[in-house]
């Protein structure tokens, strides 16, 4: 039996280590662009008869998911006995009901595509809100659904005594809950109504007893941090300290870093799901005993 | 019955009038992107029971390709009874065998992609060198080819007595041609050969008994322009008129227009099989009769 490989997309290349170690063999691939937007793969390593794994961080989807399909397409057809993707950050997610008459309901869409090309998915903290499980989103393709929880809980208890978490609306009120138990910190959900793509209004809690205490804002997904900023702002002005700012996918687009420090935070942390100045808790670990279990190791 | 529809993608509104003389009706449809870079689609338009069409220029495919299958997901979702694609120019056609050893046949992966969403594909000059017919690439699902060559033709005819219709290359010979046949003029297929993706040399003609014809090279598909600027000036060293520019598709990519005029171009004349300032012949018709034999009215 020949032995697996994965192969790492650009911007994983923080992810290879860690596969390493769980004792997977790197395979050399080629990914570029035309100079007419077309993306181009080759794999450089023999995939024939071998179970392939493809890593890849897949924020700014349009522009990442092609080269991700034309790898899992190339391995197939150059023999591949399997074809596993690695996901950390799984994009399109948060489109998953119409909201509206008529909206494509873009999880399933998506969901579908990628089921298309490969055999498993693996993938970090999905942003699953009206799905229950990944499973449900994936149909008929295996979908095994990581968390990064544990690393984010440990990662405020070594660096804070006494922390208060966080969360800025009903939908990351898993990580708070999780991050809480594990921590043994007390934790806020809060009330947000969102008036647009960049504006929204959250309902904040009252100083209280909570003047000691280390703010720390939990959410799975930051992409411009309007919210996230918002709620900074709202807390300095509350009487609370400087918030940490903590995240698991740091897409951070349109300026989202500076504005989260701008806004007051005392600090800005994120997994490194997306690659980012940002990243402080690794999921190569988890990512990597996640890619073991899917191959039944 | 209730009666076809179809939606227009940003950068095709210039086919929009063909498709309404045709007597297709338009349907209203909001094409977005969120800050991340995620691609949004909503139907504003009632689609149960319909067969639905949506009519998309794929150059730059990857920043497109999303929105054309959420829409075409988003239509079967809510009912269409049948969903058509109209893609004037289809990308990734060109990386059709693997060149070398590990290369992903891009051209089969894209087919499968869109023929996941669609009932039926019609599209303009795909560039099929190696598979004789587009069904070899589409599979089971039913794609038709339309050409513009009597259309280019028909404007090189009313525009020069005299024309020298030149292809670059052995890829661009069925369109020589056919348009060599149909305007009666003489025709000239050149060999090419590649040395990266800027940088080819051609083997020129000598002018000969050609001093008194309009030189009009003609080829497919116009990327970087680099192959056809080369031509242009080798062209114009051998003592030949300033040459005209003709192509199916104006990818246009890295200042190609400039750099064939640079190189001592009468004129740069495309197809509106991708928006461009160049666009001088329109593909409308062709492809709003093509739409029509599709949907078998």
């Amino acid at each position: 039996m020949r032995p697996d490989v994965f192969f790492a997309a650009p911007g994983a290349d923080h992810l290879v280590p860690a596969m390493l170690e769980a004792g997977l063999a790197e395979g050399a691939v080629v990914f570029r662009k035309f100079p007419d937007g077309e993306s181009y793969v080759r794999l450089l390593d023999d995939v024939a008869g071998r179970r392939v794994v493809f890593v890849s961080c897949l924020n700014d989807p349009d522009q990442h998911l092609m080269s991700v399909l034309l790898a899992a397409g190339a391995a197939r057809a150059n023999g591949a006995r399997e074809v596993g993707l690695a996901i950390p950050y799984l994009p399109y997610m948060r489109q998953d009901i119409a909201f509206q008459a008529g909206e494509a309901v873009s999880a399933v869409h998506f969901a579908r595509i990628l089921g298309q090309f490969a055999d498993w998915i693996v993938t970090v903290d999905p942003h699953l809100h009206r799905f229950g499980a990944l499973d449900e989103v994936f149909g008929s393709v295996p979908a095994r659904r990581l968390t990064a929880v544990p690393a984010i809980a440990d990662w405020i208890s070594s660096e804070f005594s006494q922390p208060l978490i966080i969360g800025p609306d009903s939908e990351s009120e898993q990580w708070v809950q999780g991050i809480s138990e594990r921590t043994g910190a007390p934790g806020l959900v809060l009330n947000k109504t969102r008036t647009g793509d960049r504006s929204v209004q959250i309902d904040l809690p009252e100083l209280g007893r909570f003047g000691a205490f280390q703010p720390v804002i939990v959410d799975d997904i930051v992409s411009t941090g309007t919210t996230m900023a918002r709620l900074v702002s709202g807390l300095v002005a509350k009487g609370f300290r400087p918030p940490v700012c903590c995240c698991v996918h740091a897409l951070f687009v349109e300026g989202a870093y500076g504005r989260l420090m701008e806004a007051g935070a005392l600090q800005v942390v994120s997994c490194d799901t997306v690659p980012h100045v940002s990243n402080k808790i690794s999921v190569g670990k988890l990512l990597a005993e996640g890619v073991q279990a899917c191959l039944g190791r």
